[in-house]
């Protein structure tokens, strides 16, 4: 059973239609026009294509399900269909449309798992004006309550989100009901575009994910002492942006130092008081934050940066004050969902090692290469799935999700799990967004193949 | 002949209360009701107690004139009346009022001078709403015509810069006509606050100013690349504000390398783009700025920067644009006014070295310090004041001015110097800022006789 790329590609292709701006980019926030329009050609899709009822719950998910032969939890895959303000037309739209794409070769092929399976589009899962991420999946999770829903409003025209949320169809007010609890779903897998580079620079279309990483914040407030910028003799400065060139030059010294492709800091945000031509800085307030999932190199970096802070405050005659934004820790995935993905995409490219063994156009080269790969295929041929599971090629990416995405609050109710697929040149969040039909078939297959593995595994 | 320092320091405290914010600080920007405030109070003052009568010209300076024995052009001092917003009581007030005293001084002996002599207090020195700065000495000295005038807006309200001068008494069409023609001036002398520490360092009351300083500055833009800063591995990053630190940190260490304390570099402007806590940053603009009046300075600190971006570019792989913003060449003041300042500082500390010497408190290392002033002093006495002029003290400090003031402007029309007296801690444009009347008397008492000496010495 293999998905129809050609289809796929097709879908991505119409859907980055709505919302396209005169850049190439994709406009779709939450509550914008062009996000209900969206929606409304998801739903449509799903009612000509599915024949499934479409289910919108209180915070506007949009839903399908099929029936499954026992009486079991369903597994759930999917990811939002919104984007960032001039974004691209691969983050999140297709993990929506991949896993249409899986619900619909699995009708196709008549086949009838044992779990039921619903595929989600989650409601706001970029950053948007009602400041608040992950917002479908938040409410699943219960980490969002209609206490909280009820305080957020739009920061540019003052409206509520539940305005915003009735348009979609949804209801706030019953939003406590959607929780996800036990035997709600047995398993959730999310696929989604890498964001990075690490795919390309192995040479690999896919990689499981085995984390979803940790973020630190700090709000860094450095304290100088404005003055004039003629009349103040260097040595008599306090100056609180050289101070803060030097902090941001030392924490990048120290992240770069730890050496992991998987630990990345960044001062991203960073203003100036009184910024003015003349004026030697009095103060500084910056966002520093670090990203990884092992705990204790971010308390290394932390301790580190405390003493740096200090040598600065001494040298530079100025205070530093940190206080900590954000320590949202992180969120391993599910081990048995991590194996099934992990299965899934050793089948699809020990598959596709075989067919190009038996391709007469090889060259001698990836002859050569893709033999191992077809003993292994073999081998692995002559096992059951659930053996695939435990024994999954080593070779197979396992990488940690540098982003944050709906898996991570999924994890805290469910089995989650996600899949990569790779990025070209690691462009994200901007019309440059771009991922290859070739990877994205070799993805979506491995991922159709997870599912039909963890069918099997799970009760 | 010696001023009154009971009734100036009595005139700085009455001025100051004009404009008093609940800081303590002075608000009196130039079109501000305090600014008109101050204006009619110096106006009442010179009617009330110099019995002259005030003169507004067409750009709203106000000046009073006295007459002279001779058929001479007068010789003009003054400063300006306007503060910086939340500034302090001395920055140009003292400079008006140390004028104002010494003209009431002159009537006061019923001294007649050969030269006529103008008090001025300048429109709009400090940085308005109508971002011209030194507007009333611009005028004056033909750098800004009625055209370039007429072209001036408020920034805020929009409303044209004629209204505010008709408002204070002036007229922008007649501005032309103001403009300082040989013998309109003899001279010029502005008294102001060193607002640095470099008097306090030597622990001296005044400076002569030699020269106003260079402002050079450059827009630089660093164009790097925005990306998610999660999923954006540290090697793979073109972190504008990472290249822009660099630059601030070597553009220091390079102002500080030359060891002149009349050399300094600011980057006081810095704003990144896009600013936002998870994006590594892709744009940085920052106004750089470099102050000495010696050309070859600059010009040597301009050539190492561009082999420092350079290094910069190449290493963080980002694009540097240098764009020149300003680049407004060094004022050396008059030679003839120099050394009158000059000689005027040593008369007065020459006399304050021979009452020291007689009083009988004073202790013995006092004593020791004061001798070969009070030689000097004797000696001087001798002389005539055209030959103090010559032989001025060489212990009589020389400063640069690093800020720009409106005898600046004044030199290009006239013979035009400056007299500094000591900050306290260099404090300047903002409440703290203060100048001890002990400093004030030393200070306004050698500007008189700078004035006198140069009514001998100038036809």
């Amino acid at each position: 059973m293999k998905i129809n790329i050609e289809r796929l590609m097709k879908n991505v292709n119409e859907l980055s239609k709505i919302g396209k701006n005169a850049n190439g980019g994709i406009d779709r926030s939450l509550s914008s026009e062009e996000d209900h329009q969206s929606r409304e050609w998801i739903k449509a899709y799903w009612d000509k294509n599915l024949g499934k009822k479409v289910k919108t719950d209180a915070i506007a998910n949009l839903w399908i399900h099929k029936e499954g032969r026992e009486a079991l939890s369903p597994i759930v895959f999917g990811s939002h269909n919104d984007s960032v303000p001039n974004g691209g037309a691969f983050d999140g739209a297709l993990g929506v449309l991949a896993a249409t794409e899986i619900l619909e070769t699995i009708e196709e092929n008549g086949v009838m798992t044992r779990h039921p399976l619903a595929v989600v589009s989650f409601t706001g899962e970029e950053p948007n004006p009602y400041n608040i991420s992950t917002l479908g999946s938040r409410v699943l999770s219960g980490r969002l309550t209609k206490e909280g829903l009820r305080k957020l409003y739009h920061k540019k025209d003052g409206s509520p989100l539940s305005d915003c949320i009735s348009r979609l169809g949804g209801d706030i007010e019953k939003a406590d009901e959607i929780l996800i609890r036990e035997n709600d779903a047995a398993a959730f897998i999310e696929l989604h575009i890498e964001q990075g580079q690490r795919l390309e620079k192995m040479m690999q279309p896919s990689a499981a994910v085995s984390c979803i990483t940790g973020i630190y914040r700090e709000r860094i407030t450095l304290q100088g002492e404005a003055n004039h910028g003629g009349t103040t003799n260097m040595p008599d400065r306090n100056d609180a942006l050289l101070a803060a060139c030097e902090l941001n030059l030392a924490f990048e010294k120290l992240v770069k130092k730890i050496g992991d492709p998987e630990v990345v800091g960044t001062i991203g945000q960073l203003e100036v008081w009184p910024n003015e031509v003349s004026i030697v800085p009095g103060t500084v307030i910056l966002m520093l934050e670090i990203r990884t999932c092992k705990e204790e190199i971010k308390e290394l970096i932390v301790r580190d940066l405390t003493v740096l802070a200090a040598e600065i405050e001494s040298s530079r005659g100025v205070s530093i004050l940190r206080e900590v934004n954000l320590d949202q820790p992180a969120m391993p995935m599910d081990d048995t969902v991590l194996r099934a993905v992990k299965a899934g995409i050793s089948i699809v490219s020990n598959r596709a090692a075989a067919l190009r063994e038996i391709n007469p156009e090889t060259d001698n080269k990836t002859k050569a290469d893709n033999k191992t790969k077809a003993d292994n295929k073999t081998k692995a041929d002559n096992k059951t799935e659930t053996d695939n599971m435990s024994e999954a090629d080593s070779k197979v990416p396992v990488l940690v999700s540098m982003a944050g995405h709906d898996a991570a609050n999924m994890q805290r109710v469910t089995k989650a799990g996600m899949i990569f697929v790779k990025s070209i040149a690691g462009m994200s969040h901007c019309p440059q967004e771009l991922s290859l039909a070739e990877d994205i078939e070799m993805t979506v297959n491995a991922m159709l193949e997870a599912i039909l593995i963890l069918d099997q595994k799970l009760d």
